[in-house]
């Protein structure tokens, strides 16, 4: 096996260095970014090699890759990585570049493969990454030398992460933490124990830190997603002293909501407490059970489940969401009836791939246990609405006009998500 | 309210700097431009940040925005901005930027509004720019430093220029001068009553300095514009003494209708004299009332008037063309029956949008007074066959092998045009 | 006549330079390219200014240009070159590039002139390049130094080359040698008496230096091109000692099949020995006549001719395939009944337009002597097999993963382009 160094792969980046540690100089706490931190194609380079190559990124789950020789890929800029099930059942992930000539190796999104075989000249990798077979290699060639490009891979309650740092200690380690305080909150979901039952990519027209901006904050849900609201609470991200008058009844509701759901959480020993770290650690996280509204069982147009058949072995149905943030690029929410998984990844400095993946139960039938389209309604709308939202941004912050401004009391993650991308990559230059 | 400064978004700026000027240096009076300044994108972005955003540049008309609340976009390069009729029924012109996180705000190109509302989270501003309501603002932060970014707005006789810099004392001074010669010209017209019959945007393939200079001269005519000679002269920039023995015929014709033309200008009060000073001034412009081919009343086949109800309370349909020429960006076209303007913004270094705008008097009727097919035609078919020369000269000056040509003596005014465009890049880099 | 400097057109030129020289001290023997060399825009700039400017270039056949008149335009990164036959039927080739403002002249691909005419202000040149007319010049411009750029052409056995370099000194002179080397290849097969039956432009995802690369070896034939290998033998670049047991009996068939084509050549007079020097000269070359399988005459399912009338005055239809590799850019098929050219011209850094052409007896009868699907069947397949092949390789050479991996014994001619292509740069940088 080979690790395989990630480099910058452009020209004058002491200067670009420069360009960035002058823009976030600029960056006033309480205010988004400066417009080149979203438009500026040199710094989305080093957003890509500084900051998506050596942090943790969010990829998927286990229910997408079931049975030796499953795998997925996933594009992190221009890198592209295998996710692949071995055929000791153990998760993989490898660059998906021969080690001949160069070509991708798998060039379709996912799939299942007995062996890892080129399509130009052949070259044929096991699932483990080791090169099994290239005809005619010259004397002096080792084998042994070209295997695939290692990636590291963490599986943390059948969440699927993996990491581009070349070398383990370059990991970030505080993965560790993050894994053994979420796990508890995961594990009654059983994500190995799930399918897909459907996933959908779109494009978001604008740089991959507005598309988690907009994620990290509910106070464009009033006017922007209707659908999403039937459950979502329009105070999220609110304290009790800052909920405006108009928000009240909703607010009363959540309340009554949150009271009921922790009972329901105490009597079936789930943890549902806040526990948030968005701003100071390398993997910036946030996880909570917390309730919806209506029937508080899904996100249905009453709220209530959408799945016959609950996930794992809950019975249940009314655990509102445990919701899961992961910087630099994921969110997941966990149900009773399903699950839902978000990754953002870039394209471009104005370009992000938005992947959604709806989980069930393995054993759950479609057309008997849960109707497709409406599993996917609430979110497929909500995402067309965030893309809109997202791309109009960028437009603005593109604008020679645009000047960052003032954070309200409803976007405090926001700021935090902002602040701990400005600290990052201070540290990553520092490095 | 609030002005925004407009910044280059560059790096290596003070190298592009160096490149213009060292291009400025090798432009040989009489001669094109050299390649770099029409396809280089460096330079290109000079041409935003130093001309585009510093200039005067005609928008549109009155006419566009007739009742409170009407507004439409016009996008310069990266910037975009707002031009509405207020609830005063001023005309006002702002940045199309939200304060809070700078989404675009309106995203049609035309419509009619209320208050200016983001989509996104609803900021709401009025048509005067002032920042109306924002839910949940955090303490200390003051709404009134949140309006948008005002540009500066000038109504002469009708048409309608905005300007993007920042601070009163960096609008060009002089259109003060050539709004006080050209009024005259155009107030018989009456922008002001009149309504827009038709409005058509389209993508030339090349730099906005060859649009302009496609419409400086009408040297290509002959073999170009069949359409348009039917009533346009294809002696236009060439003096007496120029004319060739091929053109004598039409020359002849030209004379008996000037001469005509001026008797009932006279006869009228209606101003006709050429006004011209394109290379020298901030604002250059050229302003006269030039006969028609034919008929003489307007751009029709066989130049009589195409709209039954005259513009304004003139009666005599026989007025020739009174034509406006302003730099950077616009032409006018105001005959007895209809007025057409033109606007040419640039969309990137190879692209640029041109705009044409029918106007006719407000109680015309479509389908009555005028057929809109028969009204637009000679312009359509103009501008695509202009379309086309911009675009194969693109191709041509991106060639390695392109050098700046000698201009030929019908050309003078694309020699006049060049020659201001160094002179004002000159200036603004010394400033 | 008029010669016209090709210059490099952007900035940071010298940087560009370091930055070329790092690449190609980092290239290793026997293993490809480094990946900036098949991705970085800046570096695709030095391919085009410093070789595709200074090398003989193989831009098509006399066969396409017959009568006086008749021209091909071809591209040659941003430089646009016409190859015209004259009123005297000599070939000639100018930049494609109005004197007057630099509009585009030719802009169809191909077709017969009388003259060569702008279409935007009717400048009209002789297809000698002399500027013929233009209206209303200047006093003191003297048309005679206004003439077309001229760019070096030579006809080799039919064959058409042109080069860029400015000066007769810089066109490499090691092209003298190289013809008189392979016209007694060529001669027999009379391409002054062949015409086009077919010629199709397909545009592959990739750099240039990979389509050539691609080109250099059949290591990928025996998975890549089913229709190809019906006739080509899949040992192709494998000495007797490298061939391994699965294509022995191959290799024995192209043993008989090469002892029997020498045994016809030298009945027939025909050259058919290996020459080849792909690595050390300017005009690196490869010429040979080699033997097909099956029948032995044609690239068809079955090996035999597709064409009844065989080229030039041949009668033997069993000569396989006589092989011409020219580079940068050409390789090209003689068969008995038909021929085929290949040019690969650069669009961008990682898009390759590659022209394929047909030729046939000026005599043969389509429908008659020779069905067009059937004849260009294999090569149609294996271009668009290519293609993928280079898309996918170029994606892969763009991933920070990519490391250049080890030419195997049956690439040995793909080194060789590549230590060409190092070594040409090398020296070019160093004029």
């Amino acid at each position: 096996m080979t690790t395989i160094e990630t480099r910058p792969n452009t020209t004058g980046a002491s200067e670009s260095v420069e360009k960035l540690l002058s823009a976030l100089d600029t960056r006033q706490p309480g205010r988004s970014l400066p417009g080149p931190l979203y438009a500026d194609p040199d710094l989305h380079e080093l957003d890509l090699t500084l900051l998506w190559s050596r942090q943790w990124i969010l990829v998927g789950s286990v229910a997408e890759i079931r049975e030796p020789g499953d795998y997925f890929v996933v594009e992190l800029g221009r890198a592209s990585v295998i996710v692949v099930r071995d055929d000791d059942e153990q998760v993989g992930a490898f660059r998906n570049v021969c080690r001949h000539r160069g070509s991708r190796l798998l060039t379709d999104s996912h799939g299942s493969v007995g062996n890892i075989v080129c399509g130009y000249h052949s070259w044929t990798y096991g699932t483990d990454g080791r090169l099994l077979h290239a005809p005619q290699l010259r004397d002096g060639v080792d084998p042994a030398c070209l295997g695939l490009g290692r990636v590291h891979v963490r599986e943390v309650g059948g969440l699927i992460f993996v990491c581009l740092a070349s070398g383990v200690p370059e990991a970030p380690a505080d993965l560790d933490d993050v894994a053994a305080t979420i796990t508890p909150y995961l594990m009654p979901h059983r994500l190995d124990r799930a399918k897909v039952a459907a996933q959908i990519d779109i494009v978001e027209g604008g740089n991959w830190k507005l598309t988690m901006e907009n994620n990290r904050e509910c106070y464009h849900c009033e006017g922007g997603h209707p659908e999403l609201l039937c459950t979502f609470f329009p105070t999220y991200g609110l304290t009790d002293a800052q909920i405006p008058a108009r928000l009240r009844p909703a607010h009363d509701r959540f309340l009554l909501a949150e009271a009921e759901l922790n009972r329901v959480c105490e009597q079936h020993s789930l943890p549902y407490a806040l526990v948030q770290d968005l701003a100071e650690r390398p993997v910036g996280f946030r996880i909570a059970r917390e309730p919806l509204d209506r029937a508080g069982e899904s996100f249905s147009r009453d709220g209530a489940r959408m799945v016959g058949r609950l996930l794992g072995d809950l019975t249940e149905p009314r655990l509102g969401r445990c919701t899961l943030h992961t910087q630099p690029n994921g969110w997941v929410h966990l149900l009773a009836d399903h699950a839902v998984t978000f990754t953002a990844l870039p394209l471009a400095v104005d370009r992000t791939l938005v992947r959604t993946t709806w989980l069930v139960h393995e054993d759950a039938v479609e057309g008997v246990d849960y109707d497709l389209d409406t599993l996917t309604e609430v979110w497929r709308h909500t995402n067309e609405q965030d893309a809109a939202f997202v791309t109009q941004t960028q437009r603005g912050v593109t604008d020679p006009a645009y000047v960052p401004g003032p954070y309200t009391e409803a976007e405090q993650q926001v700021d935090d998500f902002v602040s701990w991308y400005v600290a990052r990559m201070r540290e990553e230059v520092a490095r």
